[in-house]
């Protein structure tokens, strides 16, 4: 298979315009309206206020709580917790595991919304639930998904789609997540050699993969950043090669949310094309069964 | 004299209603309007747009980015870096050691505002110039700048004001100061006895005199958060008792700041009411002549 994107080379980073559609399916095919579609097209991610009602906000928060502290849940290695608090940071693959996460994965307010975006079945690429503490919450440095997907786990082109569902509220100061608007359209290729087992450390703290700092700076310049604030319940739907970023959290008040990442089946992972091996299923799935 | 604000006890940590005013002046007595020492009153905080020129913000980010290079300022006891990135964080007492610096902190603009606030004649406690880097700029976590003026320095009651000339645009997104308006009516006594030589790890990282946890969210869901943006060249004025932070900075945008601090005469610095010895003085002035 060709490499449209190539990634973790040696010498400059370089920047690779986009081939791939962002939507590939029509205002007929599912939820979205034709102007919806039009603003995903353009600025790379759309959010829907009140996805889930209060009730189910609550039953997510409350499953997440008892999770965080389950001593099975802790040790296992889907579960990531923060360096320097050891609060549980992320637990991954919620869809296969969880009752509760993996109700809302199927939902059909969240599974027709992913097929009428990438225009065809879908399957889940990775699931998660993040808790960022109040007070001590660490940041998320910029990153592209899509360029450790394709790099680490064998995704070949960006059709794939992530969605967020608050379980907290977002305001603009408790570390929401940041979009630079449009930055979907081009790929910054990252330089240098994916070590082997790379996601132990990337998941606590970013090497390889990372875009640099000075086309960062360009980017910005030219596409800005949004600061993604809304109500708990509320969704923001991005595409997988979004530069995104979010900062740390000093306020008290802490942010969950429920993250789940659909890929189309027509674009299904293959061997990585920037690493030793795939990563392990729990961050990137090797079944690609559709929904 | 009697200790009206007791901080760094040993047990549970304690809040403590204040007893002065905040605004000593009166509108005839300076530029402020009495809508605006209302606001001050109020809130803890007044914002000042275009305090400075383009031309003079140009002139005192070009000093900063010499003095941030500068092997002899680098060496200076007064220089604060950061303890990841090494890059200059603070340099402190630049009204006594630059010109440039020593200008703008005897400006009219700035002194006359000062000693409206305070009603009387001020000096200065304290003054830096602050870098907060773009991608690896660190957080401040919640405190009162009056707990350690008043624990370490020995500032009898909260009749200090801050001001913060801003160098670069403040965006929500770049790690900018927060306040919670109204706060500064209320002391939190911080739990914990300081240690000898506390302010060589405090200026890096926060020990002593970190506000309670509990006593944090009870604040912020009483009083909110503001989040302070703005232009370059507009300033903030705060009380020195307003309970502030910030955030990280993962954006390419740095931020730089002048922060200047005044403390009426007839406020000036005791013996610390809770540590061995007065921090040095380029952290508090211990000569209190009025400006």
């Amino acid at each position: 298979m060709r490499d449209r994107y190539r990634t973790r080379l040696d010498g400059e980073p370089d920047v690779i315009a986009r081939e791939e559609p962002v939507v590939f399916g029509t205002a007929d095919s599912g939820p979205y309206t034709a102007e919806e579609l039009g603003r995903l097209e353009q600025t790379g991610y759309l959010q829907v206020p009140d996805l889930v009602t209060p009730d189910e906000v609550e039953t997510m928060s409350a499953e997440l709580r008892r999770l965080s502290q389950d001593p099975e849940v802790l040790a296992d290695e889907r579960t990531v917790v923060e360096s320097t608090s050891q609060e549980v940071r992320s637990i991954f693959e919620v869809h296969l595991s969880n009752p509760v996460f993996s109700a809302i994965a199927h939902d059909p307010r969240v599974v027709e919304r992913a097929r009428q975006v990438l225009g065809s079945d879908v399957y889940i690429h990775q699931s998660r639930v993040n808790f960022k503490p109040g007070f001590v919450g660490k940041e998320f440095s910029w990153h592209s998904d899509f360029e450790t997907w394709h790099a680490e786990d064998g995704m070949p082109g960006p059709r794939a789609i992530s969605i967020s569902i608050a379980l907290t509220d977002n305001y603009s100061y408790n570390g929401p997540l940041m979009i630079m608007p449009g930055s979907h359209q081009e790929f910054i290729s990252c330089v240098g050699e994916t070590p082997e087992d790379n996601f132990k450390e990337s998941l606590v703290m970013q090497g390889a993969g990372t875009p640099d700092t000075k086309v960062l700076r360009d980017f910005a310049d030219r596409y800005g950043i949004d600061v993604l604030t809304g109500q708990a319940g509320g969704a923001t739907m991005f595409d997988s090669n979004c530069m995104h970023a979010s900062n740390g959290n000093v306020t008290p008040y802490s942010r969950s949310n429920v993250f789940i990442v659909f890929n189309s089946v027509e674009n299904a992972c293959v061997e990585p094309f920037a690493a030793p091996q795939p990563r392990p299923h729990y961050l990137g799935a090797r079944d690609h069964a559709p929904i």
